[in-house]
């Protein structure tokens, strides 16, 4: 286990493992102390996600590039999906659903914008793959046409309507999970060759042997799982004690926390002039969540949750989601970047962040 | 008649021409059979649509380049407009929108992803000519915007807004025909360099003597107008035999039969690796469809049509049309093409479709 | 003051000067001649705002780059400000509201529009700054995603729903004054170079002495001030006089009569191929009145109004703001022009236009 203790030694971010124990015997000896167990599993999620990261990483740079690449993509947004996973048996539809919206447009806008403004405050101009930026918004873009038509098109026929809802949910969930697979066939197979640049940069640290990996890759999920339970009961009663609406806390606060070792990586890459690694991981991870996590977790609430979960979101996430998904297009759209761009990105989340915290409680 | 029996003889879609007389004798015959005359008239449509886009291409080609643009531009969608102007004649104003916003759907979705995946599996990457496809973009992008208007302005005084609606969609009308002819004008007289490979390739087959053409044109037509009339009767009783909801046969259906032969054309030219064919036949019939068919149609609903046809669309239609004209106008911004661009946009074409066959009845 | 007399002499447009005296007599002698009064202020501002942005001009160019920009930046809508200002005072909301959506969309669809044109009809193509006429419609799209999200998350509570929009435009409004001065350190400092053409050709006329052009900045402000509030209290029942609705005046006529002087410079400038000149004008001018003239509206009306102004327009209004926005960022992409371009631009904003001409009185 020598890498695993050097990796924790070396990553003050990892210190945080202590409170994983910690919280999970909170949580059965003052369960009702709710904002204290809502601190103690952001603080236990944040370093499992790290390390979940770095496992899939050392498993993918053992297996070669394509089952590499394969398993980085399907793995990469494994925090994000066993937390909402664990809302999901729950019951809580309302917030997978923010918590979805909430990842897409959290990497869209924060994490590549702060990637753009740390990059750009260090470096004058900056260039990346355009191909691959491109690629992603196009999936992206995708994913927010299949969101947006339940609720564009909604009947008035409350019945009629639910049940369309589902059937075409679930056929949109198929469809989804299909282009994503066809896009990983065409950027790590048929035309690989394009992506080059932004697959090739992104081992960066030494992988750790095949054995080690897999074993942290199984118990880290395991107590990500378990971890995750305790912060989808604490989070809601949390919010109203800290003063934040529940559209804040799914759309940002969960994003933020899932979100956070990826954060790191992306945010190290764009201050070492490494930008296509950072849009790599930011626009990836939203494309995977809204391609993949999204329409697994609606096949899966068939089975996990207490009723069948749907695609139709609340209008306001629609919109920010197609701003987030436009303003990806519009700004990747040249290969180059410079701080501004960054502050652009920022604003437009600044703007949705203020929304969601102001907004009055019953309507999201 | 030589050439028109060569052109039969070698053409296996044509032999379909069989039908014609068929579904003719059929709707007198048995004009309680729906479901039959439906078949028998998409039969029919699609062998004459080929004749009608031969004929019109070998008029404009005996008659030079910019007279020959010319009609190809008005004639183009002949078809589309025959089949819409019989549905225009029997009051049937929600199919005539369907078809009009499904063929411009169709064409930018469907016809063109298809020919970037069929021309992208065979050839590894494709280039186009950008400033051809940025003007049809462009065009399309206003007569989204032309289409998308009253219903965003839309008033809740029911009788007002009536009126409101009807002069506006007149005044919408005139100004899209006048930038229809301004654009003609751009592309063929002042700027015609600008969109030489577009305009260049698009011969291919032998033309017709100016007297069969010219024949062809007229005798045909009348056979278009008269299968048409059989259409639009029996699609609405056929589609609930077949469980298809009016929208999706208005949106779908309509929109495939019509524009058959342009397919065969496009997909041909794709495979040929002359895309520059096939994103001009897409896109241009699409902006032909909403800068010309359909603003002729509303002015001349005002003679043939029982009331005045309006543009104001059902919101859903809207925003399939502005989705179209913006998955388009960002696709075709780099000229280039792979077999995956044509999987994004078959895939937001799929979950137009799928919606609109899930649709309760009542909806659209 | 013999450069003042000269520019008087040699510009026809300020002999308009001499209604100046006769407008402010007329509002005290027949203060209910509505349409006089109108007819008579639009004719006094027209000229006043050329003076203004002449003496704006001087003042920059006589202080160096960087705070002649930031002059230029913040006093280049005085014009608009001031009127706005007026109408803010009498509580007039809704035309507030109305000319800044009005002068957002009749800057970058009618002035950049008509520029291309006007400029296409001299010059086969015309190229200009790519990088400038990008970030100004990224500014355009931050402002527009700000004006758009308060309608679109509106809550059906009614009490809630006020307290809220209001909070909610008074952080909007923080947050674009704070993007706007970012984006002016961004393009007169960290990256000057990139914007070059766009602000080195701007001077074009001798500037006044310094003396001269502070004394005409703050007389000319004091008389637009006084003739705006002739206008905007003879407008609105001047508006019924000539058939207009309150939308159409608000939008079209506002801002025609506002942007009066600037449009003679972006289209002297088009004539002279110096399109850079235009757009950034253009788009510069309707990107000040977003992200600087708006909030400060909105944080002024907390002295000068009868009560706060919120940051919600009429959602006729947003789309059209949006669209314009789509449409400046889809053209300026590729930094070439041809005289269609223009035209395309003028049928939006001519859509724009008749809808609001027609649109029955009480819906905006």
């Amino acid at each position: 286990m020598n890498p695993l203790l050097h990796e924790i030694r070396h990553k003050p971010m990892l210190w945080l493992l202590v409170f994983v124990p910690v919280v999970l015997v909170a949580a059965h000896a003052v369960p009702e102390r709710h904002t204290l167990l809502f601190v103690l599993s952001v603080l236990s999620i944040v370093p499992l996600a790290g390390l979940l990261s770095h496992a899939t990483e050392s498993v993918a740079a053992r297996t070669g590039d394509t089952v590499g690449g394969l398993l980085n993509a399907t793995l990469g947004n494994l925090t994000e999906l066993v937390i909402a996973l664990s809302a999901l048996g729950a019951g809580e539809y309302a917030l997978v659903k923010a918590s979805l919206a909430g990842a897409i447009v959290t990497n869209t806008l924060f994490m590549l914008g702060a990637s753009f403004l740390l990059g750009g405050l260090k470096h004058h101009v900056q260039e990346y793959n355009k191909a691959s930026a491109r690629l992603q918004a196009g999936l992206l873009f995708l994913a927010t046409v299949a969101m947006l038509i339940p609720s564009a098109v909604s009947t008035a026929d409350a019945a009629a309507g639910a049940k369309f809802t589902r059937s075409l949910s679930l056929g949109l969930a198929v469809l989804l999970i299909v282009a994503y697979a066809l896009s990983m066939l065409f950027s790590l197979r048929t035309h690989r060759t394009f992506f080059a640049s932004a697959e090739g940069g992104e081992a960066g640290e030494a992988p750790w042997p095949m054995g080690l990996a897999l074993a942290t890759l199984a118990g880290v999920t395991v107590l990500v799982a378990l971890v995750s339970e305790v912060f989808v009961e604490s989070v809601q009663e949390a919010a109203v004690t800290f003063g934040m609406t529940p559209a804040f806390v799914g759309f940002i606060v969960v994003a933020l926390v899932g979100g956070a070792a990826e954060m790191a990586s992306a945010f190290s890459g764009a201050r070492k002039n490494r930008l296509d690694l950072s849009v790599g991981i930011a626009l990836g991870s939203a494309s995977q969540i809204a391609l993949f996590v999204a329409p697994v977790l609606v096949l899966l609430s068939y089975s996990v949750g207490p009723a069948p979960m749907d695609l139709q979101f609340w209008p306001g996430a629609v919109v920010m989601m197609l701003i987030a998904t436009l303003t990806a297009a519009l700004v990747t759209n040249s290969g180059r970047s410079a701080w501004f761009v960054g502050v652009l990105l920022l604003m437009v989340y600044s703007i949705f962040a203020m929304t969601l915290y102001l907004l009055p409680p019953r309507v999201a």
